[in-house]
């Protein structure tokens, strides 16, 4: 006999523990009204994830216990918490609590496995369990509980090894006469480019040893700098998957014994998609989940995560520099999904170096969203600060005279911010980040770097899909021909290009994807056709600007492994603080 | 009979392997030619500390057990290194590596406390050994070796509590029959101020526990934003202890049978001191360490931050912005001493808003110092900026006419910093960080903040340090009277001075130190004699400014807690980044 359940993939914001408990109440409803007979929330879903050193604070974690305690559900639910450290327990457990209508709340389970690589720090607030955890609902129905990284060991698909497995355990306790109908997993499991496939190994793997359905409920959106894009998912053991939508909040509902029965809910208040007509996807066993198009996935990804960013923390206007580029025409672009057209303003900064073409892009395409553009040329600002620093800059290194642009303009865009109480946008992408290429303090200022983790090959991908789905909506495409097709430049100095002093951006990126993605080095990049000094040449400017990354505000996390993990860069590898 | 043991305090540069392998061989030099007859290293001494994410390169765990292996020491040594995994260790080991004369190099002990609390984050990188180590030199002489936490679990001083005790572990084999003449301890413990005292305790409790000498030698000096003070130790089972100079590289000679034999080698070429005075402090049993001079102990602590990171940086000329104020005062004194005065040049950059005292103030600093002064006035260049933006300023937050000003000045810092190839020096304190008193992109540019984990009351300390150490050897006092005696003010509005934002800095200070250094809440304050409302506000903004911390340049950790501990609060704290 099959089982109903709904998986709650949620938007939490870290810290606001009424609004994620009373949007996880609102969920249980919507199951409960489809006929669900137990709902499951993704990981700590209560404290939001990630909650970082707010788990510092024991009242916090107190808190969050209670708050989850007093969860309504109108059906059983098994939702993620901090747990308080209980018995000989130095430290508060990721864990789950058990909620039944009619019975009193009770701690369920604890995490067992504590990722502490790339983005994850769990040991340094959690202390982890030695078994899996079971959850028995009824003399009928037991289940085996699991949380994010407790799943992954048994694929293999981590760069820790635990000396422990817990879906072994777990077989191994089905071995010994424990009757489990199906498994769970608790996840915040962090978006990266392709992961869906990833994950999809993962909950097969755990299905096929146990030998009956694993379900994984994943959280949505963005908190900080980091994104999650949903994509819940349940696999039989055959290697049948059915995954929900990515980027939405919704319910996926699940039967246990047919996988083509699971159905997708979406938000109600539409909060999922406007008129949303995202559907559930139906993997048959053999096959690979369908592989999202690069420019629709990123553009979904870098909007869910500047658009988070905003609400959650209360910014509702935002100030950005607008030079024509494609980098900056596509953050007005995610800028104008994010707040609303009506509440974003950018700034045309020509110089006596910027060609006319782009004050001409600039303006076409605030024009096609719908936004404001206001021009502040820094002529006179720039010839006047030239004149008082003329000894100087002529004597000096030239960088100092492109600098003094980027960090006038980078003044404008965060004075009209500051008057308008709006916060600026950095419009830098990932390759010239990691090259150094642009200026600390003048095209880097700002509270949040929409592109920041995507390679310049891969705004240009981002700028056709926006281009695309304008014409799908019969509106004017937002990047002009002429954004699209001109050489990229920093117009800082006479004729500049990008390639003055880059590779062209098809081999650099390919090049820092391989180090940056793939760790591989300069000899393994070499023997994939890239010329030896140059790779060599670029993965060393690559580390002398670990520190002018460190400056950037945040960017959301689309690829692999952001710049140094989350951690600078030594000393000893870090010379080029001074610009 | 007793042992000879030099405990070599050095100051390694993280990455650079063979530079900290010839510094250690040359300490050994030294200890033989005294008499040693066996040598320590602090922790990790041939990766440098903290060595971070160098260490998820395999390649780099390899070359340093390579290089610690490949050592000249003309005595026994025990030298600590990152040591790569072996038999079914997933991760490297925290450990240390034997070299004997004539012997084959061998690793020795792996550590078994993995801190991963405030800076520190070992579970991340490091696998733990499961007991203590014990370094069996010759038949008749056995010592027990603890790496760094591995001592301090005993004396009940860390904030985590882990399930296992190397000290009692230690003690334990004794009653088995293991004799043990003595026991090491290799630390990288960083600096906070008045950490002597606790360190005492540690090897007292140890000493005392094992019923013999126990000596803990540590690394001196600054890698990123840790610093070390050195204060190597030794204690003996009656509470008797040596304590080494702080701040200077060195060795500390200990004979085990005769603590006031202990003797401290200064570094040959003089880069301990100048004609090196320091003595080994002798702690009577019962007696405590002296608590040094605030202000003296903090001027060593925050002039050896800067000079490291600028050596070890190739940093060679540094640019600051100098109001007269007192902040700018002490950072170009600090300054002058980390790279030599010919090599620091100062701005004054009065604005319409500046008293006539400001500038005279940076002049006689600048003169007493010896250090270059350029006058570059913003009063055009805000005039015209103002112009330009005359209408959304007239509009908005009057906040943003303010921060144009001291962006305009980061911008000139910036100029001239880059045409020189220097670094500029961010000079806020942490006071004001906390209270977000400080404009980003604007006085908060540099690529090092000095001050920034000092509040005001102790920068006052510092400056007085300054003049006082000035007069002593008859030169002229760098910080005027007047810096000393006005009202601190940033300046960018009509006669405002900082008491028209903030509380009084001593009453400001006591609650931002009650909160961030002890952890104590609204009420827990407001029982000290605080006015709870006050309190409440404090705490409030300095939650609200974690994003703009987040931005600064690296500042040394002066006390027992930065903000923060190193990681953003999330989302839900955060609302002050559009400023």
């Amino acid at each position: 006999m099959g089982v109903k359940i709904a998986l709650l993939q949620l938007d939490p914001t870290v810290g606001d523990l009424d609004g994620n408990v009373s949007m996880v109440e609102k969920a249980t409803r919507l199951a409960a009204e489809h006929g669900a007979e137990l709902a499951i929330t993704s990981e700590l879903v209560v404290s939001g994830y990630p909650p970082r050193d707010l788990l510092l604070d024991a009242d916090f974690v107190e808190r969050c216990a209670e708050a989850a305690s007093r969860i309504d559900s109108p059906i059983p639910l098994l939702v993620g918490t901090p747990l308080p450290p209980q018995g000989e327990r130095h430290l508060p457990a990721n864990g789950t609590m058990r909620l039944v209508p009619g019975r009193k709340a009770k701690v369920a389970t604890r995490k067992q496995l504590l990722p502490t690589y790339d983005v994850f720090d769990e040991l340094r607030y959690f202390e982890a369990d030695k078994a899996p955890g079971i959850l028995r609902l009824s003399d009928s129905l037991s289940i085996g509980v699991t949380i994010c990284e407790d799943a992954w060991q048994h694929s293999g698909l981590v760069p820790a090894d635990y000396d422990a497995d817990p879906i072994e355990q777990l077989a191994a306790w089905q071995h010994q006469g424990e009757p489990l109908a199906l498994s769970v997993n608790l996840s915040s499991s962090p978006y990266h480019l392709h992961k869906e496939g990833t994950r999809g190994d993962v909950v097969r793997a755990a299905a096929a040893t146990l030998g009956h359905p694993f379900l994984l409920c994943n959280q949505v959106g963005g908190n900080d700098d980091l994104l999650f894009d949903g994509r819940s998912l349940a696999a039989w053991p055959d290697g049948t998957l059915v995954q929900a939508p990515a980027w939405c909040i919704g319910v996926l509902l699940v039967d246990t014994d047919d996988p083509s029965a699971a159905k997708w809910l979406p938000w109600p208040d539409g909060s999922c998609c406007p008129e949303c007509t995202c559907v559930v996807e139906q993997v048959a066993a053999g096959a690979d989940p369908l592989t999202p198009v690069t420019g629709i996935d990123l553009l979904a990804a870098i909007t869910s995560g500047l658009g988070d960013y905003c609400r959650k923390s209360g910014i509702e206007r935002i100030v950005l520099g607008m030079s024509g580029g494609v980098d900056s025409s596509v953050c007005a672009a995610i800028a104008c999904r994010a707040v609303g057209a009506e509440n974003v303003l950018g700034l045309a900064m020509p110089s006596r170096h910027s060609s006319a073409h782009s004050l001409a892009d600039a303006e076409a395409t605030a024009e096609a969203l719908g936004m404001e553009l206001q021009e502040h040329s820094i002529k006179e600002l720039h010839a006047l600060a030239e004149e008082g620093l003329a000894e100087e800059l002529d004597a000096g290194d030239p960088v100092a005279r492109e600098n003094v642009q980027a960090r006038l303009r980078g003044m404008l865009v965060m004075a009209l911010a500051n008057a308008r109480g709006a916060m600026a946008l950095a419009t830098g992408n990932k390759s010239e980040l990691a090259m150094g290429y642009c200026t600390l303090y003048g095209d880097m200022v700002g509270g949040y770097a929409p592109l920041g983790d995507l390679y310049k090959t891969e705004v240009y991908e981002v700028a056709k899909e926006l281009n695309s789905e304008a014409e799908r909506f019969g509106e004017t495409p937002p990047i002009t021909d002429s954004t699209l097709s001109k050489a990229p430049s920093a117009e800082l100095a006479p004729d500049q290009t990008d390639q003055d002093s880059l590779p062209p951006y098809d081999i650099l990126d390919g090049i820092l994807e391989a180090h940056i993605e793939h760790g591989l080095g300069v000899d393994e990049i070499a023997a994939n056709g890239h010329d030896p000094a140059l790779v060599k040449d670029i993965l060393s400017t690559l580390h002398a600007n670990e520190h002018k990354r460190w400056q950037m505000a945040p960017a959301p996390r689309v690829s692999n492994r952001a710049f140094g993990q989350g951690w600078r860069q030594p000393l000893a590898a870090d010379h080029s603080h001074h610009d």
